[in-house]
C-alpha cells in the first residue's frame, strides 16, 4: 500500500535529478468564465508549473525513481529498461535511462507519429514500432523483458512510479505551507495516486477528467477499475483504458473525488493558460484548471486550491 | 536619479496589482551549447519567469507604478492615460486603466498589426492609427496630452516607468537570497535601469542586446545616448533608437556592463528554452539566454545567475 513514507523516501532517492517545479500564485478570477463569481474570487489559487519539468511532464519523477531504485537493489543491467509509451512516459524513461547510461527501449505502435519517435530517438533511446494498437507495443515490451531481464516501466500501475510522482504533492505542500485542495487530471492514475499517499490527511485531491475517458470516475462508482471507452482532445496523454489497481486502491483509501469536464472546457482552458498566463499545456493537463473554468469544481471562500499542471509535450502552434 | 529608494516605493504602490513572478532553477548545462563547459556547469542560473506576468511582460509593472503614483497625486483625471506602442508597453498601460477604471488611448502607426490591435481593444483601449512610423503615432500622443490633459505613459523613459520596472530586481533578490549577476535584455532600457536601481551595490547588472540593436552599447562607448539603426528579429520589442537618458545615467552609474549577440543566438536560444523548459519567450527576451548559449557571457564557477525572461508577447507557432 502506497504511503506518504514511500514518496518520502522516493523524494530522497531522485533528489538532485528533478526539477523543482515552480509555483505562480494565480487571480482566481483569471481561471474563471466571465465576471469572477464570489466565491472564487475569495479562494486562492496555485499553479504548480509541473510542465517545466524534464521532458516535459511529471512522468520524470517517476521513471527517475524507478530507475534509480532498481540500481541501488543492483537491479539494473546492461538489459537496460524499457518503456511501452509513445508519448510522455517515454520520454521520462528515455531521459533517465541516458542519464544513468543504460540502454533504454521504447515500444511504440506502428502508427506513433515520426516526430515523437525521433525524440525518443534524440533522447538516447532506441524505438521499437510494432503493431497498430498500443496493446500490441505493450506485449512486445513484455516479450522484451522476459527475454532479456531488462526493467520494465511502467506508465502507471508500480509502486516506485507512483511514489516518485507523489513527489509532487509533497514538494507542493512545502512550497505553499499547505493548502486544502489539489485538482489534478487523472489519465492511468499514477500521479492522482501518488499525489493522494504524498498528501494523505493534509489535503482533499480532486480527480479531474474528460468525461469522455472517465477511468477513476468509473472505478470509484463501480467499485474497482474496469475499461472505459476512450476519445476526445485528450486521449493522447489520458488515455488510459482503466485506472491503475494502485491509483484506485489510493484513491479510495484517501478520499479521493473526482470530477468530470468536457473537451471545450478543456480546449478553453487550454488557450485561456496562455492568453491570461501565457503556460502552454498539452489539452491532458487543462483538464485540472477546466474544472475551475466550467464550475465542475467550485472552491468555498478563502480555500486554498493548487492546481497542477503536469505537462506541455503539446503543439502550440494553435495558440497563435 | 533613480535609486533602490524609488523602487521600494513603487513596490509599496503596485503591492497586490502585479503577479509575483516565479524562479525556476535552470540546469546550467541545458542553457549551452553542445558539452558544457566547466565554467557554467558549476554556475548557479535561475529563470525569472517574468513573462508570465499580466498582459505578458514586465511592461505591467512600470504602468501600474506610472498610473497609480498619478492617482495618488490626484493627476488622473477623466482625460485618462495615453500611450504610444504598439507593442508590450501598450497592453500594459491598457490594463492598467482598466483596473483604475480610466479611459486608455493608444497611438499606434497605420502599419499595426490588426491582432495587436485586437489585443489592445479587448483591454478596453481606444486604439488610434496615426502615420506609418512610431514617430507618427507618438506625435500624435503628444498632440492628444497637450489637448486632453492626458497622463502620458512613456514606453521606457519615465522615472516612475524605470521604478516600477525595478521591482522587478528587488523581487528576484529576495527570492534568490541574492544573486552576483543578473541578464536582462535591453531595448529602450526601462527594465534594465530599474533593475540597476534596484539591484545597486548587490549585483552585477549585464544589459544583453541584438548586434543589430545596440542603443547601451553605442551609448556606453560614445559617453551618451545616440540613435542606432534597428533590424533583426528582435526589432518589434527592443527596436527603440537610442536608449533613454534614465536607463544611460543609472547604467554609468552603476556600472551595468553591455554584451551583445547575434540573430541566430537568439533565435536558438528561444527554440531551446521551448525544447528544454517548456518556456515560450519573445525574440526580445530570448537575448538574455542567448548570451549564455553563445558564451557572451561566461560565469564564473559558483557565480549565481539571474536571467531575467521579461516577455511572451509571441506567435509560438514555429516552436511546434
Amino acid at each position: 500500500m502506497l504511503t506518504a513514507a514511500d514518496v518520502a523516501a522516493a523524494r530522497d532517492r531522485i533528489r538532485g535529478h528533478l526539477r523543482t517545479t515552480p509555483l505562480l500564485q494565480a487571480d482566481a478570477s483569471a481561471l474563471q468564465r466571465d465576471t469572477p463569481s464570489r466565491h472564487a474570487a475569495a479562494a486562492t489559487v496555485w499553479l504548480k508549473l509541473e510542465q517545466l519539468q524534464h521532458t516535459g511532464s511529471f512522468k520524470a519523477r517517476g521513471a527517475y525513481n524507478r530507475i534509480l531504485t532498481a540500481a541501488a537493489h543492483g537491479q539494473l543491467t546492461d538489459a537496460g529498461v524499457v518503456a511501452a509509451s509513445g508519448g510522455s512516459a517515454g520520454l521520462a524513461v528515455a531521459h533517465a535511462a541516458a542519464t544513468q547510461a543504460v540502454p533504454a527501449r521504447v515500444y511504440v505502435p506502428e502508427t506513433a507519429p515520426a516526430v515523437k519517435r525521433a525524440k525518443l530517438a534524440d533522447l538516447g533511446a532506441t524505438v521499437v514500432a510494432v503493431g497498430t494498437k498500443y496493446a500490441d507495443a505493450y506485449d512486445a515490451a513484455m516479450a522484451d523483458i522476459a527475454e532479456t531481464g531488462a526493467l520494465f516501466c511502467h506508465a502507471y500501475d508500480q509502486p516506485e512510479i507512483c511514489a516518485g510522482q507523489g513527489t509532487l504533492g509533497a514538494e507542493l505542500l512545502e512550497q505553499t505551507g499547505g493548502v486544502d485542495t489539489i485538482l489534478v487530471a487523472v489519465g492511468g492514475g499514477g500521479l492522482v495516486a501518488g499525489i493522494a499517499a504524498a498528501t494523505e490527511g493534509r489535503a482533499h485531491v480532486v480527480g479531474v477528467e474528460p468525461a469522455t475517458i472517465p477511468t477513476l470516475h468509473t472505478a470509484l462508482a463501480e467499485g474497482g477499475p474496469v475499461d472505459v471507452d476512450v476519445s476526445g482532445v485528450a486521449a493522447d496523454a489520458l488515455g488510459a483504458t482503466r485506472i491503475g489497481g494502485i491509483a484506485h486502491a489510493v484513491a479510495t483509501r484517501t478520499g479521493v473525488t473526482s470530477v468530470l469536464v468536457d473537451d471545450a472546457d478543456i480546449v478553453a482552458a487550454r488557450t485561456l493558460l496562455w492568453q491570461k498566463f501565457r503556460l502552454v499545456v498539452e489539452h491532458g493537463t487543462a483538464a485540472a484548471p477546466a474544472a475551475l473554468l466550467a464550475g465542475a469544481y467550485r472552491p468555498a471562500a478563502g480555500e486554498r486550491v493548487a492546481v497542477v499542471l503536469c505537462g506541455a509535450n503539446t503543439d502550440p502552434s494553435d495558440l497563435a
